[in-house]
């Protein structure tokens, strides 16, 4: 673990925003030592973002900061796990101080919010890139998995869909009018940390997504053995991505498009009055958008109760996405 | 974490070379779940190779993937701790189902030799790069640190330095003649595991050599508030690294080329004796080269007993190197 070491982020890696009293040692050594909490199992998660593959050139420095981080925490928040530190890795083509500054800053943000220190990494000359690990703290058998999801149990995402994908290509078409609101769904997801930890013990399976809803949802039906039935006309949307839909004719957006970074979860019936208990207490919204069924495969309806085929997922790896 | 959820690096992530029975849950969902025994404290530490940068184009795909497990295992052992999990970040431009089998296999064969399971990670399309967490067991309070050098205390390296600088620069000379026993100094370094966790209890301080020895010893130090005097005519050297160095001039190899990953460490006079008790056991060899000084500063004295001055070591942020 060399990040620190050298000049350039010493001080983000050697005064994090946030001091943790289970962390024995922090930066600056060839490791961090931990202390995990008996009766806690530990949870990880590593993500990277890679310029111009998950961020545009030129995309604001403090929100981008903001986003590695978010994207990690919510993978914790899809298993019902409390954010506790986290490793950072830093690719930087060269120094910019000011743009190194808000990004720390951005960084520093959402990990002051969710108590989460920063224990290590590393920095490095070369095309720009961030992979970070995130490390949680869950109560053994309380995880949120993908595989728990059974026939009858109802289907529910949290927030809206489709935001993301909606600013993206406004932005990839060169459009400058795209509003803030919509641009901060893709640029500073907000991780569903609190949601997470509230459906521990009510769900009965859990995902985020990153990849859009098609893509997750399978993962979660292929984990449990089971199909789903999702109703189009119940995605919550935010007006604007509703406005972008109607304008290019698009129905898939709130479908195939990533980057959401809400989490999509399963309830059984026996379940459902305790997921009402929760609502008021939860930091964001939850719809109800179908159900899981014992017929393999995923289908989608709109109100008037015709199927509709959806594409693909993203995939890093397709030829072209 | 998204690694393996598509096709390419599916069965290197869901179907590790090493299962262990503390992984409640591998790769595949949105978190591993790791269970951390009883009173030991978590190791974490984090490290990137990036190409170009950490590693020649055309480096042997069985010896990368090994050296990126390598070297983090490198900085479990400079702790003390024993290793357990890792978590990898592939980044490539591309697929080639033979380089990445190669790969696989060299990453596999040292995973195996140290029982580290791999639990998740992430791969991306974009200039290769790995980024790679260790995560190690060691019991509270016998970590090796870099702060517990002392006055008074010998100064000890593992192994031979010197020989990854050899080969490095006899590859960026374009020397095809470089001996595949120097080139696997620079390409396949053996991590000291074993003798690392044999130092809990008997060394002071201990960091690994990634940097070369005039820096990472300031960096333990600094850590430690003290100096040291480093006798030249006993640093380990093999054969060819000693040609090399005759043949260039060049006494500063061993002080300042990097990648060596080798334990550097300090062992109070008190403790000598527990050393001389494990050192049949140790799985390499270990020479005195100095020791810890009250004056800061670092001296490096000849045979003749005059200082010499090195240069500096290895910076990845350094305008040129």
């Amino acid at each position: 673990m060399t990040g620190g070491e050298f000049s350039l982020i010493d001080n983000f890696f050697a005064s994090p925003a946030v001091t943790r009293a289970d962390v024995s040692l922090g930066c600056g050594d060839d490791c961090a030592l931990l202390d995990i909490p008996p009766g806690r199992q530990l949870a990880v998660t590593m993500d990277s973002l890679v310029a111009g593959r998950h961020f545009l050139p030129g995309t604001d420095p403090w929100r981008l900061g903001w986003k590695v981080l978010a994207v990690n925490l919510s993978d914790l928040a899809a298993m019902g796990a409390e954010p506790a530190w986290a490793t950072l890795a830093v690719t930087l083509p060269g120094i910019d101080e000011s743009w190194l500054g808000a990004f720390m800053e951005g960084f520093s943000t959402l990990a002051r919010q969710h108590a989460v220190q920063l224990v290590g990494g590393d920095t490095t000359r070369g095309p720009m890139a961030f992979t970070l690990q995130a490390h949680g703290l869950v109560e053994p058998g309380r995880a949120l998995l993908r595989s728990g999801a059974r026939p009858g149990d109802a289907l529910y995402v949290t927030g809206t869909l489709g935001g993301a994908g909606a600013a993206l290509r406004q932005l990839l078409a060169g459009d400058e009018e795209v509003s803030d609101s919509l641009r901060r769904r893709l640029e500073q997801p907000e991780p569903r940390v609190g949601t997470g930890r509230s459906l521990a013990g009510i769900a009965s399976a859990c995902i985020d997504l990153s990849d859009g809803l098609a893509g997750d949802l399978q993962h979660v039906l292929d984990a449990s053995g089971c199909g789903a039935m999702v109703e189009l006309d119940r995605l919550p949307l935010m007006q604007e991505t509703r406005a972008f839909m109607q304008r290019y004719d698009d129905w898939q957006l709130p479908i195939t498009a990533g980057d959401d970074y809400e989490l999509l979860f399963t309830v059984p019936p026996s379940r459902e009055e305790a997921l009402r208990a929760v609502l008021p207490a939860l930091d964001c919204e939850v719809t109800r958008i179908g159900r899981i069924e014992s017929d393999p495969g995923l289908r989608f309806v709109d109100e008037t109760g015709i199927m509709r085929r959806p594409g693909h997922a993203w995939d890093h790896f397709a030829d072209e996405d």
